[in-house]
């Protein structure tokens, strides 16, 4: 059982997010410990907003990371050390995944809708 | 295990994400079932484009919906089937969500980023 991270707590939009689904191989072969470093990493992200992620017992994992602006993003996919760990990524830790970059636009909580 | 419905095979961008983040509350209480119902209900609305979905052990999901314009994911908001679970989600399957819509403007897929 692992812990979630809780909701993120997003400003009012606008901002973005990137939304990455994923298929994950079989075996850790250092995901887990580097996923914690590389969420840890991301968060002390200049425009860095928030992080939800999960993970069914089949693989299947989604994780959406909310950012201030497109050139935060921008900056974090050139970070050094999150390169590296999207190298190990795409040659070891995903069958395959699919990342897509959205305007947020509008928002509903749970006691609004 | 669950079996995951695969990655969904959307157009180029821009198209519109529904990014629904919840916490379930324990015990299914009908929810498996009609979360399948809406969805294949989801499935057959004009302008669906197709549906990424994980949830963890702890509770913690993310179902991403893919759609082709803000009146698509009106039209569904408004779906009477979908009004009655959206009903049931907040009185008893959800201890709390989050849901954004956003304009996806860019997508990577794993052969290409």
């Amino acid at each position: 059982m692992t812990i979630h991270p809780g909701f993120a707590n997003t400003p009012e939009p606008p901002y973005y997010a990137v939304i990455f689904s994923s298929l994950r191989t079989s075996g850790d072969d250092g995901y887990a410990d580097t996923a914690k470093v590389i969420l840890e990493l991301a968060a002390r992200q200049p425009g860095f907003l928030g992080e939800d992620s999960a993970r069914g017992e089949d693989g299947f994992g989604i994780t959406v990371s909310y950012w201030q602006s497109l050139e935060a993003i921008s900056n974090w996919k050139a970070n050094s050390e999150h390169l590296a760990a999207q190298r190990l990524g795409k040659t070891r830790w995903y069958e395959h995944f699919e990342l897509r970059i959205a305007k947020v636009e509008q928002t509903y909580g749970m006691s609004s809708t």
